[in-house]
């Protein structure tokens, strides 16, 4: 099948580009300082209990439904039942593919909206799932301002209402919002949030919430689409323990919504992974507790918006525009402005993918800095709305920041 | 989809029964005991060094490749490329799921042959790839022992060729071969592997070895089929850390085999998870180095052994006759002596699962001592040939074995 028959997936390929130069790796988000004290310290303890080390039940370990539930009756402002409201995965990524099995079912054309861009194992998670994915593309509109001169804002970015509902058919079943939005850094509106609603509720869509950097916004509030009048009822929202702690290693998820729909989403997810790793389960659970007592994802968001702010000063000093992002923790850099030589050579592996990986390899390889080409959060049809632009992440130290800033000296 | 709609997994359900009336609990294959102070500690440290909490590479954290690369050099007696051959899951459940995900497409029709019984996750995940589960069962040959009144042999389930070719059509692609085997403890011969694997060869089939008890065998040798001679081309083994160190929690698990078959399986295992946990990938890093230092597989073994050899005893002593396990950790009793009175009264989430099912939770409701009906472990028309039986697991400490000994004395 196509998912199984690739070669090098984005996030593999563009790590060994980068360390064949040794560049500031600004690509994969993964964290490139270690967890706080209290977090690790939690997992080990996890570890000398003796009491962690065999099979949770498929749902989750008890200790960590607890916690997940608090935090979510938090977040959604309702109570939440841990027996039948809520399930564990081992990541975001196979809580996603556990919700599209539940949902999805092969030979009957089934589709799910996609907004484009779109983080890359949405389309192979729908297909294995038997589902179709059809792409609604955010477009940038911004104007007077040109993205390729102009800092833009990721609220530029907008979905057309008309677009999507003209994308929806009697064979529509899902909407999949992320918001905060990975590659974009958009955060939807509340209004926003209240068309898609509106429209999924008219043709009885189920929503999936991709909201794994719900805690990461600057300036503006990150609103769950569940909270939303009669939104939770067709809503399952998705987070991440490996990116509210910084341990994307660590392959701890969620999914949360109604019973009716986390019922099935279990049953997926059992038949997977059968279940998450229990240690790691018992160290977040942990690492909740103690991070509402420390106010860490407060504190956390601040330095977030340190970093961002530092990475956008560094390409403000190089001159090279992109969209401010609002939440998770990703610039969009637009790098139009960067000529390639004629006769650069690129290897074949690059050269097959396009215009943007060719600009993202040549940026890593001539700069030092690497990124990610979003054209790979594209379907064919709208891939050119990308190509323009390279993907940062600042989920890094300062120190790592600060050496892309010098390396990129040589772009003024 | 059927395989996302099911009620509870026989796991916790039974989980749930024993922990209703605190039995002690023979069932689900998980230790009752903490693993290893060096295992743990390998795990700890894997925490402290700070350097293993983010995403691994989907094929697997570089230190466990090379770990598991000596290990099945040494398994397979022959060299190991870590970087084609060799990917490691998020247990070996998501391994086998990869591989069936990677072979198999939906609406070809594609068999696949299991032999009942069969573990219970095999067919779900053989649905969800697309495939069509075919099963040939085992069955039992005791010549005159009756196995309803005297111990037998796991070799006594056999497996006839003929019927094992009879259902190989041109749609069949896989036969999956569990040695040791869960729950008959059947250890596969030289004789019989070489007549699967002739039968694999000349239908051009794959095979899928099931091996993840290959450490555990008693009196008799494991033999990997991948080794006979022609078989490491058409065979991908799959493995788990949670059986070889006791942390069936872990979920760290992997395939082995030819590049043509592990580089698929690696796409569709990045697909579904992404990648396996770091930490606990180091951990089994460090366990799998230190193991051999201690000898630890071997003493394990012995253990293991002198395990089986006790429930063995308590089984003799209470009148109840078993298939005698060569290897992995699972008693099957012939319980067909036990009368359930006709009065009895079962939940409904019982009775509607039939004879079987209904023995087990009798058993564990009178004796207070659980265990897993195995008919689960097979499909409808077959499922009467385990009717009288009852799986124990042995994968539990002296004072659990005594103690269900003790609960088990109101037999006599
Ligand atoms: C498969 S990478 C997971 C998401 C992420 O870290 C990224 O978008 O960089
Ligand atoms: C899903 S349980 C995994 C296998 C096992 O432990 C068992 O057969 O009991």
């Amino acid at each position: 099948p196509q998912y199984a028959s690739t070669g090098l997936d984005v996030w593999t390929m563009m790590n060994q580009v980068a360390a064949s130069v040794n560049a500031v790796n600004l690509g994969q988000g993964f964290m490139s300082y270690p967890p706080r004290e209290f977090i690790r310290r939690a997992a080990q303890e996890a570890l000398v209990e003796n009491t962690h080390n065999q099979y949770a039940p498929p749902r989750g370990h008890p200790g960590l439904l607890k916690q997940v539930g608090i935090h979510f009756a938090n977040r959604l402002a309702r109570p939440i039942d841990v027996s039948s409201e809520l399930s564990i995965h081992a990541g975001a990524n196979e809580a996603l593919l556990s919700v599209f099995t539940a949902f999805l079912e092969h030979g009957k054309d089934q589709e799910v909206i996609l907004m484009e861009p779109a983080f890359d194992q949405y389309t192979p998670n729908i297909i294995m799932a038997g589902g179709k994915p059809v792409y609604v593309p955010l477009r940038v509109q911004s104007g007077d301002k040109d993205p390729s001169k102009d800092v833009i804002s990721s609220h530029d970015w907008k979905l057309d209402m008309s677009e999507l509902e003209a994308a929806i058919n009697e064979n529509t079943r899902i909407i999949v919002v992320n918001t905060p939005h990975n590659p974009i850094g958009k955060v939807f509106s509340r209004e926003e949030l209240e068309q898609i609603g509106d429209i999924a509720a008219r043709h009885n869509l189920l929503i999936i919430a991709d909201e794994v950097y719900e805690h990461l916004t600057y300036g503006v509030d990150h609103i769950s689409i569940a909270t939303l009048p009669g939104m939770w009822e067709r809503t399952v929202t998705v987070g991440s323990a490996g990116k509210m702690f910084g341990v994307t290693g660590w392959r701890v998820g969620w999914s949360v919504g109604p019973a009716e729909l986390i019922q099935p989403t279990l049953s997926a997810h059992t038949r997977i992974v059968f279940t998450s790793n229990t240690p790691l389960q018992e160290g977040v659970a942990s690492a909740l507790k103690l991070a509402k007592e420390n106010d860490f994802l407060s504190i956390q968001r601040q330095e977030y918006e340190h970093r961002r702010n530092r990475l956008m000063a560094i390409f403000d000093d190089v001159g090279l525009p992109y969209v401010v992002p609002d939440g998770a923790y990703y610039l969009l850099v637009n790098a139009a402005a960067i000529k390639i030589p004629s006769d650069y050579s690129f290897p074949d592996f690059i050269e097959e993918r396009g215009p943007n990986f060719k600009l993202v390899y040549f940026f890593i390889k001539e700069f030092g800095v690497s990124g990610i080409p979003p054209t790979e959060f594209y379907s064919e049809p709208h891939r050119h709305l990308a190509n323009d632009y390279i993907r940062f992440a600042f989920c890094k130290t300062d120190e790592g920041l600060d050496k892309a800033a010098k390396c990129l000296q040589s772009l003024k």
